[in-house]
């Protein structure tokens, strides 16, 4: 008696950084059935090992495929990420949540969006996951839901798949979570967050270890909102961030 | 006694292909009155004479500032003008426009605007100009007047400007227009048609001639959809076109 075959899981495409957000929502869409094809971009950041923990998070969740696009946003300038402005140290939420951040790159989720776009349609995908957070960073305008609506609506009218009656979906799952819950999430699913880079300035020298044993080549700092946000959500959960101690 | 201080000119970015309709619409930004910020990609396309092209167009007319970037869509596939596709040859009107033709890249004009949103961004500019067209090349999706408008909606949620109150448009002056429209427009404005190239599948050898004497360093095939739409634009308006003859 032939056995039932196991349908084929669907392709999603996954923008994946490398960081603690785009390594939960990977593991999220696989928890939803999808065969992941992750997407991830070098684009002249200053903080370059989070193309390493791209790298092991892709490896450690398991995807169909990993694409690498290599663009220059460095010829915008204009964001401490991708230029010399430093980035700032030490501040308290007041002041993370004031304005649009020095960290901004221009138009940088719409560029990766529209990347995400052409490898769903070349693989036959009607679905992109993205890991933006309206609550940690509401000062960047390509963060917010109203801006992620707008830009699957767009999409829809952009590609074959909207022309032929397909649905584009831009999924993100984590917009209105807390880091807490996130990162509880992301334990719930196995992600081993010792894997993942979250910091905008990181120093030389090895990181901390994970449960695989390996090693990141820098360090995260400690002290950008990006790590001081990671480091009160594990806290707040009674743990210590695997990547910052 | 002083004299009156001409206003500076307001900055535009003119997405420059090196083709007719991109050389038209660069003549339209600046006969608005813009100072036009031209942005060209090299993304691997089959007709790389069309890089010239929009460096000679961009010279003949005159822009502030000429940014090129360089992009790897080959990475995507699945296209005639990217990868070993054959380029049709001599069809009728009829087969021209039905369906999405070989030629389409994925994704193409939303990551073209998308770079051109970072540097309107960088630019502290608000307009953008693209030469899309839904007449001859009805059959590509991100050539539709209902696309250009969501990607506009989505660009006002996407960038500084828009979380800033001001208004960003997409603007798409030759959107309904017909070929002979599109020419008669550009001639009137001074441009050189012999400067620009628009083959899918250009062939080695030295261009005909243009006004300026300047060479390209490639001939249209003269039987694509591209030359074959843009020679009868011409011959309708009575005139030889100076790129294919």
């Amino acid at each position: 008696m032939p056995s039932n075959p196991t349908p084929s899981p669907r392709p999603a495409v996954v923008l994946l950084s490398g960081g603690l957000d785009s390594a939960t929502t990977l593991a999220i869409a696989r928890e939803e059935g999808f065969a992941c094809h992750a997407l991830s971009f070098d684009y002249g950041q200053r903080h370059r090992v989070e193309l390493e923990a791209a790298k092991l998070v892709a490896t450690h969740l398991g995807v169909a495929s990993h694409t690498w696009v290599t663009i220059d946003l460095r010829t915008f300038g204009q964001s401490a990420l991708t230029s010399s402005i430093d980035v700032p140290k030490d501040r308290d939420e007041a002041d993370m949540t004031h304005g649009i951040p020095v960290t901004y790159v221009p138009a940088r989720n719409t560029i990766f969006l529209s990347y995400a776009l052409a490898l769903a349609e070349v693989r036959h995908s009607t679905d992109i996951f993205i890991g933006v957070n309206a609550v940690d960073y509401s000062g960047y305008p390509d963060c917010r839901p109203e801006y992620i609506d707008a830009f699957e609506r767009m999409a829809n009218l952009a590609t074959r798949a909207g022309v032929e009656g397909q649905t584009l979906r831009i999924h993100r799952p984590l917009i209105d979570w807390t880091k807490t819950r996130i990162i509880q999430r992301g334990l719930d699913l196995g992600v081993d967050y010792g894997l993942t880079h979250s910091c905008y300035d990181p120093a030389p020298g090895s990181a901390p270890g994970n449960a695989s044993g390996t090693r990141l080549s820098a360090k995260p700092c400690g002290h950008c909102d990006s790590c001081l946000i990671r480091i009160r959500a594990f806290a707040e959960l009674g743990r210590v961030d695997p990547a910052t101690v």
